[in-house]
């Protein structure tokens, strides 16, 4: 069993597991449920933001800086790319094998498209596996626009939301999205010209909105040159110890439990429903039924439920 | 039953059921079924593009168009945006409401952060209910970016994807989720310099994926100045025409079938589950466990399945 070997710190069964995963391989099913119970001690940390932003310099910066802490860190880059033309945002991914040779970080880069909600899914599974390897901070890098973007990053202890002078109201537009999510905003490049007016736009509208111990802290970093990497560190541990003491970490970890128990739930019914009423041709032939307008979703649901309770 | 007075065109029942929509209220689902039959009939044209690219203008001279040709025309414009910083792109659905008083133009914006897939599923719902209402197009607007917008256009016949020359290469990127799902490129903007790079992208990156019938055609608008429009309706109807030729509409629409047909099985298992094996309290005690690590989550899943299942 892969699991065993994991536990034990073996790096290619970690490898492995991981790409089942990503291929939605049932064997990973197995192997993650014997992880299971060996998961829940990493910090996780979320970090999202438009392209652009130099994320992926952060991220690359903040491993360091975790690494010169002592600490292992497990990174997951989620690139929500299609195949087609996926190989553009590989490049900056490429940078961060800088930590390649570092037995302390395992870095691992995501890209399926697969079903309604398959890259959160996905993205959450290899946590757990970081989680279990024993990583002490697990870093989850991702494009901050969308849905499943979203979900992604609510699986983390703290968000980091990314932001950057110059990119222009449009770009900005897209990121209202993310805006809510932030246990901590960070303006990077923020050498650039126009950084304060992020930084009070930022503040202008977290006054719309108060949050009490959620209120995020904004950082300003130069990521490349190793700017304001400490004091972002901070941020994260301060947003972590009120969160905990909120009692909002335990929330968060509850819904993220909740989360994962629904999402199997739902697959061993589907899996209890294909078994024992929708056989291939039967799904078939409901499927063309409905395409026809001869029968409704609602009423052939009812069917199948009546039908797998006896 | 609202859906009796819809079909006999009663506006503000259609206004009521898509806010119940919106609102994921459970008064929907025998709405919908009522409205199911009377349903397919629409053309459904899907329109994304990132911020900035003038999607909106483009469905704003589109409606126009159709108008002339004495269709009648529904519009679902999704705005995947929070209600934090919501009002920023609400400002340009004002735009569309030039088309207000026209009785054969219906508009409605959506801007549900639901549940997972919940944006998805609303739009297609509302897309029934213009199609039942008897609109003889519907136009699906949304940013291209993520996951959830990928699906809701999905759900159309044929996928406008709009982009435009200037943007950077930066936000290009962005796109990259949203190419494979073109069936009609338009540049629009097609005024500014740097169009014909545009065109010679996208041609360079068709020119790597063959698809026969599925090859898209790329066209050039100035949306503004109604400038390109008569061309991208040629190139729609050519799709479409094509693709039906092909089988390829038949294919969509069985898959779109499929997916509604699933969606509401699981929703229906669901409620199952919760009236028969998980009462709320036991649902409690099973996520405490579970964030305990007293519990895997399939080890929990089982358990319920068995013992819906006897």
């Amino acid at each position: 069993m892969l699991a065993e070997r994991i536990l034990k710190g073996d790096v290619r069964s970690a490898s492995r597991l991981m790409r089942w995963i990503d291929d939605r391989d049932p064997g990973a099913i197995p192997e993650l449920q014997a992880l299971f119970s060996r998961t829940g001690r990493a910090r996780i940390v979320g970090i999202t933001g438009s392209p652009g932003t130099g994320k992926s310099t952060l991220t690359d910066t903040l491993i360091g800086a975790y690494r010169r802490q002592g600490k292992t860190v497990g990174v997951v880059a989620v690139d929500p790319t299609s195949p087609f033309t996926g190989g553009a945002l590989l490049g900056d991914r490429i940078r961060m094998q800088d930590h390649a040779t570092d037995p302390g970080v395992f870095i691992r880069s995501l890209a399926t498209r697969g079903a309604l909600g398959g890259l959160s899914r996905a993205s959450s599974d290899v946590v757990r596996v970081l989680d279990a390897m024993g990583k002490d901070v697990i870093l989850v890098e991702t494009v901050g626009v969308g849905q499943d973007e979203v979900e992604i990053v609510a699986t983390a202890d703290v968000s980091v939301v990314v932001l950057v002078p110059g990119l222009g109201d449009e770009v900005q537009a897209q990121k209202a999205g993310i805006m809510e999510i932030a246990d901590v905003f960070v303006v990077n490049k923020a050498d650039r010209e126009g950084a304060e007016r992020v930084v009070a736009e930022i503040q202008s509208m977290l006054s719309m909105a108060a949050h009490d111990a959620r209120r995020p802290e904004i950082v300003q970093t130069v990521a490349v040159r190793d700017e304001g990497i400490d004091a972002l560190l901070l941020a994260i541990e301060a947003f972590r110890g009120r969160a905990e003491d909120a009692g909002l970490l335990q929330q968060r970890r509850r819904a993220q439990a909740q989360q994962l128990f629904l999402d199997t739930l739902q697959e061993r019914l589907m899996q209890a429903v294909r078994a024992r009423v929708l056989t291939p041709a039967e799904s078939e032939r409901t499927i063309a039924r409905l395409a026809a307008r001869e029968l409704d979703p609602l009423g052939a649901a009812e069917d199948v439920v009546r039908r797998l309770l006896h």
